[in-house]
């Protein structure tokens, strides 16, 4: 058991984390880190010129990442240089810094209001800081910033993760695949991609003004013949006559009634034997798993910066949400941690099931 | 040396930084936490109830506390109860909330502006989330949310942290003391009751608009015939004709050309053998302390939260600039950390010197 002394530590650990964050993040934004890069050994004097910062504030930010190594100093010179940071890869660093951007742009300063979005079921800080009423996902149509941080991220997870979902399905030769809630296109061009098969035919499901969007995105990838478009709302009807539904990234961003909603909708639209591939991200089976980090993440995301709802769960609650919506759950894979790299937060799971009757 | 993937697991450390912060504190800004306490074994929809939140949603916040052990939960009856909680003080909580809450209003949304205030040396995210132009000191007369915030906690801190500089500060029996930028009086009314001495006369020297509130605390007080005001701004001219002056929680508001301003004006109005008493957090003398969280929190809650410059230094480099500015150090004390409660950031110290020429 933790003691008092323990408790408070892990206090202040969680107070420090705003500033931190932020700390670490402005070096890169100043462009501190690739000044250090091309000029190893400069001086906080230096280093304030190049990025147009005075030095003493300079000498502040630089404190936090001499602290963790990444940063080596040498008081005889007064220089600063690379010191861990010098052996991460480039693109190593670009996935990281491209996911803080994300948690910059989407849940600092929105979670300020989370308290209020709890306690209404919206994103509070949305309106607050964006006058904006609705979740993220409308809110990125409008505003240039949160899209940039938002979509960039999005899309690269997309590229990152779809090419595992699809080793990991099963989906027979000449299928009907529909992708629920696809978006503009990319789940179904990666569908005929790493899946491809006589006969198959692939169509996103999303809301109808992302339609011409979508049409473009299957042309100028070749697969207009193969894939199509059906524009409507998952909460009202599951166009029918498919035999696979894949519904990626979507489970997670409801609550239990709506997942409910979207699985019951789902079901009625299949053919008894009709399948279902699940993608979300999950909570470990144990949540004190402490090299887990979906829990400090992903509560705080979707209820105060992205949705006023929903979150993982874990597979085996999905498992038994699966279940209890009629179908039975063929397999379920869960992403090896060990397999991805140490910053990335989301673990991700595929649950298969199939429709019993 | 890091490894680049312990530097990239520790860039995920940051990242959920935070989402953390604000998860731990809606827990106790719902009303989660006294619930528990009141009604242990509650459930997420016993909790929803209570705190007017979605069950869905309290389910979501309370995984975090779970995986910290701060919270039980028993899968077989769905309860929550108090884990490490139980046993933490009330007043340690407070404390430590009172803490959270600070950094909650005066830098969680304003860190999102920290690289562009560390460009211009302002605060832009006082700018841009209250229209206030100009350092945080002036903003709490302003905005109640910030006064509230952080009044609160500075009263609190300058009455946990004053017996302690009093009792390792010498102030000679029937001295004329100076307490430099001495707000409205209190730190006056410490040195009369913890320094009592037949003729001591304190004067809080600080601008012109805290005059009236600073008498009526010298009264409230019954020390009106001891303590007196000045009014007056310590970058025009210090007030001369006094032994001893006190500069606490100042000089870290500042860059090293400000510093030397004031240390130059307290100079200039002392008498060779005059005598300062500094008071400051400081960073560790080894910034790679990992055990010392002043480097996680100070650079950007300064430049980014309170004054868009300044930021605390080491004890040594206090030193060097009392003696570049023509004093003698005599006595150094650094508050040790294991005698401080361990959610508790500043690390203080005292530094007394003397004017020798």
């Amino acid at each position: 058991m933790l003691t008092p002394e323990a408790t408070l530590a892990r206090f202040r650990e969680y107070m420090v984390g705003p500033t931190r964050f932020m700390n670490l993040l402005s070096c890169f934004e100043l462009g501190i880190i690739d000044e250090l890069r091309e000029h190893p050994g400069a001086t906080a004097a230096k280093l304030g010129e190049a990025v147009g910062a005075k030095p003493d504030a300079v000498e502040q930010l630089l404190q936090l990442l001499v602290k963790e190594e990444f940063l080596a100093y040498d008081p005889a010179s007064g220089g600063y240089s690379l010191d861990a940071l010098a052996a991460v890869a480039q693109a190593d660093l670009k996935r990281a810094t491209t996911y803080m951007k994300l948690i910059k742009f989407v849940a600092l300063r929105q979670v300020f209001y989370l308290t209020e979005s709890v306690r209404t079921g919206s994103l509070v800080g949305l309106k607050e800081l964006y006058g904006f009423d609705g979740t993220l996902y409308e809110a990125v149509a409008e505003h240039q910033d949160l899209y940039d941080a938002f979509a960039t991220l999005m899309d690269n997870v997309t590229a990152r993760v779809d090419p595992w979902f699809f080793e990991n399905v099963d989906i027979p030769a000449g299928s009907r695949v529909l992708d629920l809630a696809g978006n503009t296109g990319l789940g179904a061009i990666h569908a005929c991609r790493l899946k491809p098969s006589e006969g198959l035919q692939v169509t996103t499901f999303d809301l109808p003004h992302k339609e011409e969007e979508c049409l473009r995105n299957f042309r100028e990838h070749g697969v207009a013949e193969q894939c199509s478009f059906i524009g409507g709302d998952v909460f009202d009807k599951v166009p029918e006559g498919f035999d696979v539904v894949l519904i990626k990234h979507f489970l997670d961003m409801f609550d239990r009634d709506d997942v409910f909603r979207i699985l019951g909708g789902v079901h009625k639209s299949l053919e008894a034997g009709g399948q279902v591939a699940v993608m979300v991200p999950v909570y470990p089976e144990d949540i004190r798993d402490r090299g887990n980090y979906c829990v400090d993440f992903f509560p705080a995301f979707f209820l105060g910066g992205t949705m006023g709802q929903g979150g993982p769960q874990k597979v085996s609650t999905y498992r038994r949400w699966l279940e209890e919506c009629g179908f039975r759950v063929t397999r379920t894979v869960t992403k090896d941690p060990a397999e991805m790299p140490p910053d990335v937060i989301p673990v991700q799971a595929i649950l298969c099931a199939v429709k019993t009757a």
